[in-house]
Formats: C-alpha cells, structure tokens, sequence
C-alpha cells in the first residue's frame, strides 16, 4: 500500500499536468504532498477536492514519503533525488541528470516496464523527442531489428519551461505590434523563427558538432531499445509551436517491414495512434495532438531512397507523454509491482 | 541589345522582387513591362523612378517583347507562357509547369548555366526547397559523388503566395486575442502549429505518400545535377515562419568528405555563405537570412551514423534566391549569352 506519494516540482509546467493526471487516475495513495522550491513553498494547491499547501523540498519534506515523482531542472535532481533515495524514497526522477547512470532504469511503460525492478532507488523518465521515437520504433525493431533511424525534429517552446511559452506569446504579440521583445529563455528570437539548436555542445569529444539534445536522441534510445548497434542521427530543431514535439524519423530495418505491416505494429502498440489519411489531410499536429497522452504516426510510406526504409510522422504532447504522463504510468507500474 | 523586357505576374509576391531586382541590379533593357491579371492591370509601379502601368497579359501584350520573366500559378503558365514563345520571346519561367518537359532547361545560374543555351523558348527555375539544396549538393556532387540526400523542410508561408503570410499573421493575432480566424490558403491552423503536408499526392503512382513538393525535390534535383542516381528521400513540413525555408539534409558521398573539406567547397562557391559557430549559437534562420540573395550553410558536422556522411542545416529566403533572385540571374545569364 502507498501511503506518501510526493509531487517534487509540483508547480512547474511538467508538475501541474503530474498532479491533474494523478487525480484524474485516481493513484492509490493514501496521502499526498506537493514540494517545490523556497520561492513556491506555502502556495495552496487543490487535490481531489482538498487544499494541500506546497511544502519547501528540504531533505526532511521526504521523511516517511514512499514515492517521489519528480520533475525539476538537472541540478536540483542532482542534489534533491539522492537525499530522497536516502530517506528511503522511490524516485521516478524526470530530469536528464540520471538517465545514463547504470544502476538507473530508464523506462517507458509500453517498451521496457520490467527494467523498473532494477531500479536501486531511481527510475529515470527519458527525454521528452525521445520518448515519442522510442514508442514509435520499439515495434519495428521487435519485428524487423532496426539498422538505422534519422530523425529531424520540430520542437515546441514548451519543452524549454513556462518561460519558453511566455517568450513565444510575448514575442509573437510583440513583433505583431512592431515592438521590441527581451527573451526570457531563448538565445535568438522565436516569433516566426526555428532555431536549429536544443542544448549545448557538450559531448562534443564523442559527438563533436552535435547538441546535447541530439546525443540524448541517440544514447537513451540505445539504453530503452537494449540496443546499441543502431546507428542514429538526430538534429533537433525549435519551432514557433507552444506545445507538441512534432518528428520525421526515416527507418532501416534488417527485415524489410511494408507500410501496412508498420500500421497494423503500432495499432496493436498501447500508447500509439496512427492518423494517416494523406488524401484527405489527416494526419498528426500540434494542433490536433495537443492536451492527449498518446503518441500519433502519420504520413507513413516506404523510403523511395532505402531498399528497407519507412519514413513517417511523430507528434506527441512533449509535456504530457514526453514527461508527466510516462512519469505517473512508471509511478502506476511502481505501484502495481511493489506497493499493491 | 534587349529592347523589351517584360515582368509576368509583376504584383505578385515574387513579382514585386523581380522589380526591385531588376531596378537595383540595372537590368540592362531599354524598356520595361509589367503585367498582371486583368483585375491587377491599370496599377501605376515606379520604375527606375517612372510610372510604369501594369497591362493585362493578353496574347497581343508579348508583341515586341524579347525576354518575359514571368512568375504565376502553374495553370495561368501553362495558358500564357507558350503564348509568349510564340509572339518570339524567350521566357524565364518560376511555375513548376515546364520544369520536368525534356526541352526545357532547369537552371541555376551557379549550379548549371550552360544548360541555359539548350532552351526553345523557355528556361525554368526550380522549386524554392531545390534550389537551396541543389546549391548546397552540387560542390558535393562535383567533389565526392553524391548517392543518398535525406532532407526535412521547414518552410515558410510566403511560399503559399501573399494569401500565406495574411494566414500566419492573421491566424497568430488572432489566437493570442482568443479569436476565430479563417484561413485563406492553408488547409489547417498554421498559427503556433505544423503541417505535415505540402501539395498533393499527384504522382501516387511512382512516389506513394509522398506529396508533389517533396517529388519536385527528387526530380528537379535530378534534372539540375545530370544524376538521377543520386536517392532521395524527402519530407516537406510547413512551419509558421513567414519568410525562409530551412532544411536539414544529411548525405552521404562515394568519396568521404570531411566538415573541413565541405567548408571549403561550399566557401568557394557563389552564392554560398558559411555561418557555422555552434558554440556561440551562430547558425542561419529565417530571422537573420530573409532578404539576401544568398543560401546559408550552418551545424556542419560528420553523420554519426554512416561512414561517409555529412549533416548540415540550409536556409535560404524563398521568394529570393529560391524565387525571384534566381529568375533575375538566367535573364542576366541569358543578356550576356545571347542579348549583349
């Protein structure tokens, strides 16, 4: 039985759609306790019809909590988590910092939920442009071993926090009014513009010209699929879209896999959605993705230029399945493995 | 000598650079005609500081003219182009009508300009998302052999025509005062979104799912660079940009290529430019591309994940070099060749 779950980052961006989904799902937990910085402590958030006030996430908040779901910027996991895991939490920790660690599991329910028992305290939820490729790949390299994946992406402001959202609105009222407009957190501006670069350079001894985004696209598919000989390349790429990581991801197989093979995998795939109706303009976008916990397929055909290759369209709500909803489902499997 | 030089399609959105062009660059012609659709003609345009009214483009209107660069939809092209050729002009073509007939060169001035004397009265210029490539693959080609382009667009609403950017515009202030828009042109939102899909499915028969812009992209590749070994596997994506496409292609050579090397072809080719500075987030976008004549190249690296690969990222601005710019350079191509 859960008696304490903890919500860490309960106010940010990922940690409201936490706590809505936790209530939504009714998550069998006997008590909850929302945690979040100094700043937030002392706001009264609602829950199941009750008033919870936000407690400061000091090392004693985690005293008698069995699970943690936490979501907060790298360096704060990198000090909080560890002293949660010491006062015997559960951690489903959101943030990169301890994904590739290799006591850390990393998982999404639909394609590994039994590394979740390896866990030594710490199960980490991947990176939000790769969750969605993962779900998506996952049954096609179980039915035909993937060789290769290209990948481009088209990445919503919401994945860089509330502030990337209020620099896209900001910004975009602005330039409508012929105004100036200062960032928040973006380095160029994002009004009617991409910007062709998420993250830092900072693997550049092993993936010199590659962002730190790109490398966490190839090496946590790796971890997830158990399966490092594939070989990917991804460039990552913001758009001017709130919310919604949209993708093109270009596939080789050993084993060739037809167009309708690929649809009748993921249709049987939970979690995968195929919209794909060219004819017609259906398919998968922000516009149509946003707000749902699936993950959509769209414009699927045979690569004219790969003898194996499937080339298709990827759209997921990067706040939702990309982070808060594949954290509450590890919480879920947790619960169903360990606490029930 | 070119005694008349006439601008077809003059107050379009290509058509008002053309103008400029042809002014700033003092289009050796000692006459200039502007003409348009019945509901445009009677429209006063400044040239070189004179008025110049804008005239219908019947048949008779190409009496005496020697050079039409002309710039409308591919059903107006059809109809009025051939018209032209017949009245003795020798017509520079922006419409995607004639650009795969056998007797008719596709050209850009910097990738393939003797193909220009091949022509029976017209000469096209290539699709926006090619141009840029192709500009970008042709130092490659020539220096390694080129056997596989993977290319994922990123283009803008000017490339829908005037009533593309009025969607953008309208739809985006629109959505931030919490309003309805209807869209002239797109068949989905295009504020704060994406849409996967550009054109139809009309060559379903050869390339099945994939849309008549990412066709163009293949063949007209093919026609410019004299190879049509060379595989290609696009995906075309609208992204709420109002200006510039931007592209990221992956290739792979017969013969390796090094970053070094690819930046020293491309800094040597015209109309080329080089901006690549990952680290103090220097790269093309739209926002500091629109409104020059070049293509810009930036995040070169090595393809992690083939041997003989490279990635790099292409911006150009569309109605310019992708349009306009390139129209404007076979006429100055076709003055020294044959008028001068």
């Amino acid at each position: 039985m859960l008696k304490v779950t903890a919500v860490m980052g309960a106010t940010g961006a990922v940690g409201t759609i936490i706590r809505e989904l936790l209530e939504e799902r009714h998550f069998p937990t006997q008590e909850i306790k929302f945690l979040a910085s100094k700043r937030s402590a002392g706001t009264v958030l609602k829950y199941a019809g009750k008033d919870v006030v936000v407690e400061e996430a000091t090392p004693e908040a985690f005293e008698g909590v069995d699970l943690v779901i936490s979501s907060t910027p790298d360096e704060i996991a990198a000090e909080i988590v560890p002293e949660a895991v010491k006062h015997g939490c559960i951690v489903v920790d959101e943030s990169a910092y301890f994904r590739m660690k290799e006591d850390v599991p990393l998982v999404i329910p639909e394609v590994n939920p039994d590394d979740v028992m390896k866990h030594k305290g710490i199960i980490a939820s991947p990176n939000c442009s790769t969750t969605q490729m993962v779900q998506a790949l996952q049954p096609l390299h179980a039915a035909g071993k993937l060789t290769h994946v290209n990948v481009c992406t088209y990445q919503a402001t919401s994945g860089a926090g509330v502030g990337g959202n209020r620099d896209l609105m900001g910004a975009s009222k602005a330039f409508l009014e012929g105004k100036e407009y200062q960032n928040e957190v973006f380095p160029h501006p994002i009004a009617f513009n991409v910007i062709p670069q998420i993250g830092s350079q900072k693997y550049r001894d092993t993936y010199p010209g590659y962002t730190s985004e790109e490398v966490k696209m190839i090496v946590e598919t790796w971890k997830m699929l158990g399966d490092n000989t594939i070989k990917i390349n991804p460039t990552c790429v913001r758009v001017p879209v709130a919310n919604c990581h949209s993708e093109v991801i270009s596939v080789e197989t050993e084993k060739k896999i037809t167009v309708a093979e690929a649809i009748e995998l993921w249709k049987n795939t939970p979690g995968l959605v195929v919209m794909d109706d060219l004819d017609n303009g259906i398919y998968p976008m922000p516009c149509n993705c946003s707000g749902s916990n699936d993950t959509f397929i769209g414009r699927i055909r045979e690569d004219v230029s790969r003898p194996n290759g499937l080339v298709f369209w990827c759209v997921s709500d990067n706040l939702r399945k990309g982070a808060a909803t594949n954290a509450v489902q590890i919480a879920e499997l947790l619960y169903q493995k360990i606490f029930s």
